[in-house]
């Protein structure tokens, strides 16, 4: 492949100028209804629309999200035939009309919490990512601009798209405020932890709770967002980060990440300290319940917060993040437990139900 | 009077040296049952043990808090003969062993959260106005040195303390840390303001969410800490200040405050903004019920912080506020609704329940 231009430069072999402008028929892992098995099949890909791209994705992990609207947990989150995922990375293959800052060839991110760079959140100074059209929600199905979607099966039957991304396909289309171009450089099978997890976590740190040099951080949970706060505590220089997990074998990972303690509260039969402080609150919970907070419990110096991706505006922070990890400032190591081929995505899903993994890399 | 050295100047006739050491009998007005009328009748107060001041209390006036215990609305705070009361300005009539910083004829407000200058939240750098000794506490009753009183009835039966303070009285007794020195020429008889309401509402706008200039800023409930919340975002510069309550006369007060919006939602049909931002949650609640709070409404931007005397160290800045008063930055005249002999103080509790005043000062 010959280059097209200043960064229009094809990979080897990995996406070719002849799909351009054209239905693609790739592989894709589909789910067909709440807990079924996804089924790898082919699928087509249409053109990206204005101000959509259209990616070659080439890795993607699984996140407990997607597990949750695997499993319909709510009933709004219900929509099948559909192409899950939302942690992955991979190439720019073309791009619609309109897209300013995204070419052909470019390595990039998908990013669930879009960032139309436009409105009044994406244009505040403070701490939000926010934004009018794009940001996270978990019941969207289709694309912004028409309520369509991209994704078909061979018979014509529409795809639903997932979580602004649907990256659990060997192409997808994203609007392009969902699309972040990361340096070449910069390792693109790590690159996926970006997407979500270690953004999620990291970013609580940094940008939600702006933890500051010898602080004390408590992380409650220490799946792959939880380790993510615990690496996010470490580059801060936190002087304490105590990990609280039912699970005592978690603290083998977290211990080798940056936690100077750790609780397992099955074990303890009274409390062992004084909460205040800041609560960060991560994740999306379906869940119908209320939270069992009294308004008291919030005059002993508590404050409480709710953080999506890390509050990590996704295309103006996420470029030097990703340098941030290529350059060792933040390790990566600890976070990509098992990798597969993408046919075996249903004993990847297996293994994080399991609690086996933390994240399972796919190579498309 | 003579001058007793610097700084000792005693008032006209307001204290006297005679009494010092001694046990004082003044008026006071104490609580006998939950919800029953105050009987204003002779007691006596002890002179100060380590570390208290006796403080001759010129001015005084009711809030909820009072009226809340006074009810017993909870049973924790059912603690009877008491004398409530904690919003008030006074002189110092006589400071016991190892007092610093305050001398006889020193013009203070009480604070009933204290500030011991010494434990790990006084000396913190962050915005916490805790106090491992002297927080707040509405269940506490006694003096925190040796859990006693220093208020009994003439014939000698104890009478519990209330927030610290106890200002229902000619006469109180205060840890030193919940006494703040003001300036002579701040108008004590406004003050008293600084006590409780208006700095917890300027508070919550300066220290708890450092509200910027051009913010918008929505306050629910337009009472006296209501209304000082208005004051506090118009300081601040907020370019809209929207006053919800049920009550639509509120909004006259608020207007002439500085309220630009006012919503009365009994009014209205359905929502009318979107809400994102910092909620600040001001007001001691001892009701047995939960916060009415979904985890995924913290997912939109949404902060939640409680809020204690305005977040602020009392006795490192309220002398500078009380100077901010003084200077006309921070206006106080629309607080004050009512005036009244002490003797009066049934009165004065009944136009707060009945909703008729803002605050009714009590001239002792």
């Amino acid at each position: 492949m010959g280059s097209l231009g200043s960064n229009n430069n094809y990979e080897d072999g990995i996406i070719s100028s002849d799909t351009v402008g054209k239905v693609i028929t790739c592989k894709a892992a589909v789910a067909y209804g709440a807990g079924q098995p996804l089924v790898v099949e082919e699928i087509r890909v249409d053109p990206p629309h204005k101000m959509e791209v259209r990616i070659r994705v080439l890795f993607t992990s699984i996140c407990h999200t997607d597990l949750s609207a695997w499993k319909g947990e709510s009933e709004a989150q219900r929509a099948f035939p559909r192409i899950l995922g939302h942690e992955a990375s991979g190439v720019v293959e073309s791009v619609g009309e309109g897209v300013s800052g995204l070419e052909i060839g470019d390595h990039v991110i998908p990013i669930f919490n879009g960032e139309c760079e436009k409105c009044v959140y994406c244009k505040s100074k403070k701490t939000t990512n926010l934004c009018e059209k794009f940001r996270v929600n978990p019941m969207k199905s289709t694309m912004a601009s028409d309520g369509k979607c991209r994704f078909s099966t061979k018979d014509g039957k529409s795809i639903f798209h997932f979580l602004n991304t649907s990256t659990f396909s060997e192409y997808t289309v994203l609007d392009s405020a969902c699309v972040v171009k990361i340096d070449r450089m910069a390792p693109l099978d790590k690159m996926t932890l970006l997407s979500c997890g270690v953004s999620t976590g990291l970013g609580a740190v940094w940008n939600t709770a702006d933890v500051e040099e010898g602080s004390t951080v408590v992380v409650f949970g220490l799946g792959a967002v939880g380790l993510a706060v615990v690496e996010g505590a470490r580059t801060r220089g936190a002087s304490r980060i105590i990990g609280v997990d039912i699970n005592s074998e978690k603290q083998i990972k977290g211990k080798a990440i940056g936690l100077t303690d750790f609780i397992n509260p099955k074990e303890l039969d009274k409390p062992v300290h004084e909460g205040w402080g800041l609560t960060v609150l991560l994740g999306v919970h379906p869940s119908p319940r209320l939270l069992p907070l009294h308004p008291m419990e919030m005059f002993d110096g508590r404050r409480l917060v709710g953080s999506v991706f890390g509050d990590f505006k996704g295309k103006s922070q996420l470029p030097h993040f990703a340098n941030q990890c290529t350059k060792g400032e933040v390790k990566l190591e600890e976070f990509i437990t098992h990798e597969m081929p993408f046919s075996k995505i249903n004993d990847a899903m297996q293994l994080l139900l399991d609690g086996k993994s933390l994240r399972c890399l796919l190579h498309l």
